[in-house]
């Protein structure tokens, strides 16, 4: 670790004033899809984070086309405008928030599905495009995309924050899952990255730069991504615990043994409760996995044996089947529910939610003191973890405007990266940098590693108009 | 395709002169491991491209550690001399040669396996520890590592080209499974990107920026890979085919149904034939599929079932199982000296490889292509191909004093990665740019995406010494 961690408890404000030219050329380029309404601007200047009172952005533009994001992209050069694209607004760490002004570009009337190819496993589509509304697209081919955060997120926003969600521990993220782009530059111009093969070692992986660089280095445009055939046996269980521990020992044991396991989530005693609560299901609240195994009909079978028998050494109990796609629909909505679940169990909270992610060794003790410090801090959480991954989220309930809870959250969530990174894991599986978390990729990352992501945002975008105060900001 | 296609008969040559004071400097430090004997020099001035009569690097410098690699890179910085990093040069595109001068930095000595950790299945090795040598460091563990192109090359090189092989179309290429590194850039700062966690949002992805970058943005010292437990079961098989087609064919259907076959590879008839007179096989000559399947052995059952029905849909005949270790071995030890026996078959010949990579419903077409063309030519070749991933080698083999013999190869070379740029694939899936591909990377990419490249490269390195004149120079 190269520097002290201090996670902000709010973000350095400093918006720029947008010229009254810029503001003329992009109404005359725009019309009434650029707009400067109150209520426009505020909704696109919040997201799912615990930031509140920072000023929206100045104006709010709606792309409908590459051709329209290039033309708002040069106006912007041209005056030195901050740019931040928005999909769906379900950013968990502060990224779409107009900390230096400028405009929000909003891509979500960019919704469309632009090809599919079912005999190449891959789809093509605009950065609106939800990850529902795609699944929905290629189901009647047998196919399906699997990354899946909580929300109905946007592919681009999918893509800017390199998410996952519970599939990633058999299909991968969209690092893995993304083939190729098409993104407008700083400069306004349009570019395309990757191709439609499944491998290359042509020059430097553009892709994977522009994925996870969470609008900071180009807009995403078009975004070719992996499709999988729908397995053709789908399989669910859950299974309670005495304790966490017997639970995140179980799936360690599972990921050792190579098991290829689809699914493997981990949700709290507390955060059943409120599953519950939210989505009626008399579940037995006691720390429980949620399992998918995906394969053929005796392959799935073998895969839940042998998984049930390392359950029950760990103490498991009550392991039970979803034997029809209800009941595995109505388990997994409540386990996307889990983060609106969480939240609504405090009326009036936000949360500050955790992401570490360790390997897996290291995943019953990170874990265990979380849960043990949040405990002794008597601040209220939920706790859920895509635990094949390493990876597990502490959601911290607080009251925004109480700056105590707020500073005693963030304590916890320092201490819980401290103790990540100290295991050799990230701050961040999956939910990016943004705002929240700069503090914490200057520690992980360290000086130099930083020093060249500066370089390159410097490189493609000089004057600094991408999504100006995120990531390597600080 | 913004560019015309013109792969280079011969390379741009500039020597920059090794200033005195630089090469004083380099002996102070390194002493006798600091060579500018010709012999040391020209072993370091060749790789298995088709390049010959380039001058070797003015000298060698062995480097044992981080901080050799890290002294050399200050030395080379303060005086401009480029540096070409150096595993056991095995390149196929010419990344080694020296077209502008310099030293060759020879890693080969950083061979330590510096940790394995089953728990976490992750190693960290230097970049001098070949593929072999971490698969027997790992054996007793019950764990391999999977990437395997067809020489003993060094992982430090692998992850330079981001090189794949037979296992990839399961497992991944280096892109997926490289973790973390240690790398020294242009001024010799060490730095480190990634972690040791599975998947990560922290930042712009320096990891895989790195890999695939053939040492042109820094020099890799410490490499950390993902390892998987050796499957219960292995089980490889041989299917010999009335075509080309009709195997391509058997690959496509199994891909596109989701069967989890863990190599795929076509060999042409020619190849067979070469490959029996390499390694006494008593094959029958005609195409063939060698396949393996890993799992569980009602697993790996099921999905050789499924893939026998397959292949007896397209005409697959004699298809025959490796039962024994010893026995798939032998197979896929000749597989992966089919390279060489295709070289042997036409003494004193060098070989002009191919390395397209496709779209899967684009790969019969190209191949068919390809072999027509070649057959039309009358240029001796062999045809091998990682078909699961779209991905097939023509080696064209050529006297490569005879320049005339070289321009047909080069144009039979050129309409192949045309063809597989119109079908939506990539002119090099595993072998990298080099010297070899640099007009076929500007026609990939197109200028914007070079332009991106480019500027990446300058932020990197800003005076041009990590292997200049390589990738994005043209």
């Amino acid at each position: 670790m190269n520097a002290p961690l201090s996670a902000p408890l709010l973000p350095d404000v400093q918006p720029r004033p947008l010229p009254a030219d810029a503001l003329a050329a992009l109404q005359a380029r725009f019309q009434a899809r650029c707009s400067t309404a109150l209520a426009v601007r505020e909704q696109h200047g919040r997201d799912e984070s615990a930031y509140t009172h920072i000023p929206p952005p100045a104006a709010v533009v709606f792309a409908e086309s590459t051709a329209d994001v290039a033309d708002a992209l040069r106006i912007a050069a041209q005056w030195r405008v901050p740019v931040i694209p928005f999909g769906v607004g379900s950013s968990l760490e502060g990224h779409l928030l107009a900390v230096q002004g400028g405009i929000s570009l909003d891509v979500s009337r960019m919704n469309q599905v632009l090809a599919v190819r079912p005999e190449d496993l891959t789809a093509t589509v605009q950065p609106g495009v939800t990850r529902k509304q795609l699944n929905e697209a290629i189901k009647h081919l047998g196919l399906f995309f699997p990354i899946d955060p909580g929300a109905d997120a946007s592919i681009g926003g999918m893509a800017a924050t390199r998410a996952s969600g519970t599939n990633a521990v058999r299909y991968g993220t969209m690092r893995e899952n993304v083939l190729a782009l098409e993104v407008v530059t700083a400069n306004g111009e349009v570019v395309r990255t990757g191709t439609h093969a499944r491998k290359s070692s042509a020059g430097y992986d553009l892709t994977r730069l522009f994925v996870g660089s969470e609008g900071t280095l180009g807009v995403m445009t078009e975004i070719t991504v992996r499709l999988y055939p729908l397995p053709e046996a789908i399989s669910a269980a859950i299974c309670s615990f005495p304790s966490v521990e017997a639970a995140v020992r179980t799936t360690i044991a599972i990921i050792q043994m190579g098991i290829p396991i689809a699914r493997c989530e981990l949700l709290d005693a507390r955060t059943v409760r409120a599953v519950n609560a939210h989505s009626k299901l008399g579940l037995r609240e006691e720390p429980m996995l949620l399992m998918e195994f995906h394969g053929s009909p005796s392959g799935v079978q073998e895969q839940a044996e042998m998984v049930q028998a390392i359950a029950d050494e760990h103490g498991g109990q009550a392991f039970e089947w979803a034997t029809t796609p209800e009941e595995r629909t109505r388990l997994w909505t409540a386990r996307h529910n889990a983060y609106f679940a969480g939240v609504q169990s405090r009326p009036g909270c936000r949360a500050i939610t955790t992401d570490a992610c360790v390997p897996i060794s290291r995943l019953a003790d990170n874990v265990l003191a979380a849960v043990a410090e949040a405990d002794a801090a008597g601040i209220p959480y939920f706790m859920v973890g895509h635990v094949g991954d390493g990876n597990f989220h502490m959601g911290y309930l607080i009251d925004p405007d109480d700056m105590a809870e707020r500073a005693a959250a963030e304590r916890l969530n320092q201490a819980l990266v401290e103790r990540a990174l100290a295991s050799g894991g990230t701050c961040t599986g999956e939910h990016g940098v943004g705002l929240h978390k700069m503090d914490f990729l200057r520690a992980e990352a360290g000086d130099g590693a930083l020093a060249l992501m500066r370089a390159i945002k410097a490189a493609l975008d000089p004057h600094d108009i991408l999504n100006p105060g995120k990531i390597v900001a600080r």
